[in-house]
This record gives C-alpha cells, sequence and structure tokens, in this order.
C-alpha cells in the first residue's frame, strides 16, 4: 500500500511530488519502501539528457526545447542537476531565472537537484526524481548536467536519448573525450554555431562518429543558435526518430539485466552508505564502531571488516524498522 | 598477519605494489583485508592532485613536477585518472606517452585507473592505490584527474594540496564553477599564459578569491608555461607552503571525524555493491533475488528492502569468506 503522499503523486499532484523529491534530496531511509511501490507504477516518460561543458547553452537548449513540447501538449519535468558546487548543495541561479517563463506553466516541473553527501548520491536521487515524475503524469522528461566528468555520463545511464552539446570552442574537450563520447551521445550539437570554428568542430565530431563502433544508429549532429531559436525543432526530430528507434530495435537483454543489478546495487550500498555516515552518536553496536572510525582509532577498512563479519550487528542494523 | 604481497609492499617491492593495485583495481574483495591491515602501516606521503578542465596541460605539469621532486630526491607516485571513458575503461594513451622518460626511473611509479564498474569505485580505488603507494614509500604522490565533474571533486578530497590548472581560454569554466572551486583549490594555475587572455583570467581568479570565505590561507594564483618549464619552480614554493600551513594550523576535529566515518561508509557499501553487481549465477538467496532482478520480474527497490529485512540472507552473505 503506497503511503499518502506517494498516492498523491500517482493521481499528479504537483506538490506531492515536490514534497516526495525533498525526501528523496534528505536521503529519508524510509523512501526506499515508497520508490519500491512507485516503481511499479511507472509509466513510459521519454526521459532525454542534455549533457556538455560548461557554457555550451545546456540550459537556453532545455528552455527551448521545453517550448517545442509545451507546443505539443506534452508535460514536461526537468531535473537540473548542478555538480559544480558539492559544498553548498545549491544550483545555479542562472539557470532558475532562465527557466522563469515556464516556472508558471502547471505543467512544467523544475527541479534542481544539487550534489549533497557522497559519491553516487546524485546518480541514484537522479534516478529516483525521474520516477516521481513519470509516476505523476510528465511525458517527457530533461535531465540537464553541467560537466563531462563521470558522474554526469552515469547519470546520462538512465536518459532514453543523450545529447551532448558543443560550442565552436569546445575542440579541447572533444580531443580528450573521444570514444568515450560516441559511446554516450545519441545526437551531437553544435551550438553557437554562428562563431567561428563552427566548421571546424562539426568535422571533428564527423570524423569521431565514423570511426565509431556503434552501427544501427548513426548519430547526426546538429547545428544551432538556441537563444535565437535556430536548429531547435531539428533537435527535436532527431530525439523522435532516436526514441522510435529504441523501440523497434531489438535491446540487448543481457546488458539491460545488467543495468538492472547495478541499480539493485546501488539502491542497496546506499542505503548502508546513509546509515553509516548517520551514526555518530547512535545506540547500539554500530554507534561504538563508528564512534572508534571518528576518532581514528579504529580505521575504515579494519570497520568494515567488523561490520560485515558479526551477525549480531547484521541483525541489529537490519531489524527492519530502518528500511 | 599481512598477506605475502602487502609484507613485499611494505618493503619497498615495485613489483608486488603493481599486482596489488591490480587486486584492487579489480575490485577483489579480500583487498579490503589486506588494507585494513596496510592502513596501520602508512606513512606521511604529501599527496598533491592536479585537476582542471580537458587540454589545460596537467600531464605535462605532472610531468614537470615530477622532475622537480626527483631533483630533490624524493620518490614520486602518480595517479592518473581518466573517466572519461567508462566503457572502456582505458587510460589516456598521450598521458602515458608524455610519461615516458619518467618510466624508466625506478623511483617514480605511475599507475592509470580507469573508470570501471559503479560510482564511488573510482574514487575508492584511487583512495586505496596512493595508500598503497605510500606504504611502499613514495614521498610525493601525484594524483591527476581530467575533468571538473563531481568524481573530479570527491577524488581530490584525499589530497592534502589541490592544484586546479586553467587555460586562458577557461573563463566560461571559471564562471560557472565560481564558488565550488575556491573551496577545493589550494592554488590555481593559468597555464599557456603566454597566451591571449591570461590577464583577464587572472584578474576573474582574483575576484574570486576575494570573495571567497576561506580566511587562513590566501590562495595564490601562479602563472605558467609548463611546457617551457616557466613558472613550474613557484608552484612548488606554494606547494611547500601548503603543506607547511596544514601542519601549523588547527583541523577541525570533528571535519575530520566526519571525513573518516564517509570514508567507511564507502568501503561497506562499496562491498556490498560489489556483492550485488557479481551476483548473478550465484548460489543461495542472493542468487536467487539477483535473478530476479536481471530478468526484471523484482524491481531494485523491492529487492534492496527483501535483501536488508531478511536477517538469513545477511547471515549467508557475510558468513565471512567474502570479505
Amino acid at each position: 500500500m503506497l503511503d499518502e503522499l506517494a498516492e498523491k503523486v500517482v493521481q499528479g499532484d504537483r506538490r506531492a511530488l515536490a514534497r516526495l523529491i525533498t525526501r528523496v534530496e534528505s536521503r529519508d531511509v524510509k523512501i526506499a519502501q515508497v520508490m519500491a511501490e512507485i516503481y511499479e507504477k511507472k509509466g513510459n516518460a521519454d526521459i532525454i539528457g542534455i549533457t556538455g561543458p560548461p557554457g555550451a547553452g545546456k540550459s537556453t537548449m532545455t528552455d527551448r526545447l521545453t517550448t517545442i513540447y509545451r507546443g505539443r501538449g506534452r508535460k514536461v519535468g526537468i531535473v537540473a542537476i548542478d555538480p559544480s558546487s558539492p559544498f553548498s548543495g545549491g544550483a545555479l541561479l542562472g539557470d532558475r531565472i532562465r527557466m522563469n517563463r515556464h516556472a508558471t506553466d502547471p505543467d512544467v516541473f523544475i527541479r534542481s537537484l544539487g550534489s549533497r553527501g557522497s559519491r553516487g548520491g546524485l546518480s541514484r536521487a537522479t534516478r529516483e526524481v525521474t520516477a516521481l515524475m513519470d509516476v505523476c503524469g510528465f511525458d517527457v522528461i530533461i535531465v540537464e548536467t553541467v560537466g563531462v566528468g563521470q558522474t554526469e555520463l552515469d547519470i546520462m545511464d538512465l536518459a532514453h536519448s543523450v545529447v551532448v552539446v558543443f560550442v565552436p570552442e569546445s575542440g579541447d574537450v572533444v580531443q580528450t573525450m573521444k570514444a568515450g563520447l560516441t559511446e554516450i551521445a545519441d545526437l551531437f550539437v553544435v551550438n553557437k554555431s554562428d562563431r567561428p570554428g563552427a566548421d571546424l568542430l562539426e568535422r571533428e565530431l564527423q570524423g569521431m562518429i565514423e570511426m565509431s563502433v556503434r552501427c544501427d544508429w548513426a548519430i547526426p549532429v546538429v547545428r544551432t543558435v538556441a537563444v535565437k531559436d535556430e536548429g531547435m525543432t531539428t533537435v527535436v526530430e532527431h530525439l523522435d526518430a532516436h526514441r522510435k528507434y529504441l523501440t523497434t530495435c531489438k535491446k540487448d537483454p543481457d546488458a539491460l539485466g545488467r543495468m538492472r543489478l547495478v541499480q539493485f546495487g546501488e539502491v542497496v550500498s546506499g542505503l548502508i552508505q546513509d546509515l553509516v555516515e548517520d551514526s555518530t552518536g547512535a545506540e547500539g553496536l554500530l554507534g561504538k564502531l563508528a564512534g572508534q572510525v571518528y576518532n581514528g582509532t579504529l580505521n575504515p577498512y579494519a570497520a568494515a571488516q567488523k561490520m560485515l563479519t558479526d551477525p549480531e550487528m547484521l541483525r541489529e542494523l537490519f531489524k527492519g524498522d530502518g528500511c
């Protein structure tokens, strides 16, 4: 049975969605139970990932795509991820301002996720937030993330279609990322393509695509000037084509199965990590162990050994009220 | 009692070090026990982090710093992290070539770490590899990572001093990262500073530093042309000063304690994640559960619930032979 808040989310209640997302963000351990039930009610939202180096115009791109999808009557959820400040956990003010014109549209739901806590947490939270938006009735979910590091690529795992946005000055980034890019991107965009260097970058991307090993889907390269709305409908056409391609092509069942296992591992280990990090001052065996680690009298590896080989501690930890 | 390989590492055996690192990389679950003992033998190596956007010249910087430290008779370990290709798990060929002139020096140990497996894994592996190099007798350990994403910042947590390298064209990156940068960097370098735009970028960085809240350590901005060895001794002087500052300043004991707890959580959850991801075809309760997740008949959250609330499964998992 779903809890009251989750039930409201399933019925399309925006305020309930916002509150449930806050629980996801604050790493409420009871959320796992809600998610277990929410997952059974997931629809089939299109998840579009937008990534690329800072300054490439990803937020403008997200804004324009939102306008186009809204014009088609589709409800749009936006997850803006800002891993650039792990300290303040805040989102970029600029993004919020640029998104403002959609902020009053009841069929657009925007949420910024900052990076709080530990590795993997952001990737897990993003997956959970997109699932919640899906269940709440949003048809297209755009996940926008700054940067081209590992976390950003991890996050892109959950998108059906990934757009990697560059500007003509991105040659260095493209050269460094090379193979990794063609393996993650379903669509390349050269934004701000009215600047010099767009031709050269486009040729570099085309060259990379020709050398890549993905045979069934030819990665398109689209030139845009998002801020002037140039090329944006072409982007959407390619996204539609890619989504159609996904539904017709055969998925590798083993790859799918392994992805599910990775997610399972992520959920379990995330719950345990949360338990450990919040264990200072806790009662019982874990509290005692955590105290020793905190004081530096026991090293983290020795503590892990103790924790995982002590059946008493495991019973205490997982007696069922925590998760 | 240390195992044979670990004992050799403590005695300074390079080949044993290489083999133990391979075990770390392949996520051998028994490594946790070795690490628990190795940790007690850790020395006091200086760990220097070098990060920044692609193309900033980080590898050249690492190469030149190595030359300077070797000239002072210090043994140098280098961990080159390449999170750009999560797929191939490989390291950048270019880095290896540039490092070649140190490759025959027995007092320089270079290891590239690619990103294999799941989130957090790279951060954990890096921490373990630096600990092993430290125990093996390396005095300065340089951790070089491409990119400015979350994973890269996480990795920098383990460094005593973090150098963030830019080029004059990095204005966009600097603008996007802002606050996050001054919280992570102990030293800014404007490399390739013979190119136009170096003055402007330097002023931007200085402006950011003035607005930042870190009061005790004034982040220096150094202009270099690493490829011509210009400014490199200044970089080292500032690194020395920062290391000295660290030993004289009072550390916040609570921050230190919490960092240890995070690491404890990382180790425990990492072990559990490895167990789960490798559980297809496994015997017993976990194998059965993993099979259901793999086939998609049980969602990852429901599986996590089952796993963590079943005392039988926990007993089976952690009966002591696995970790």
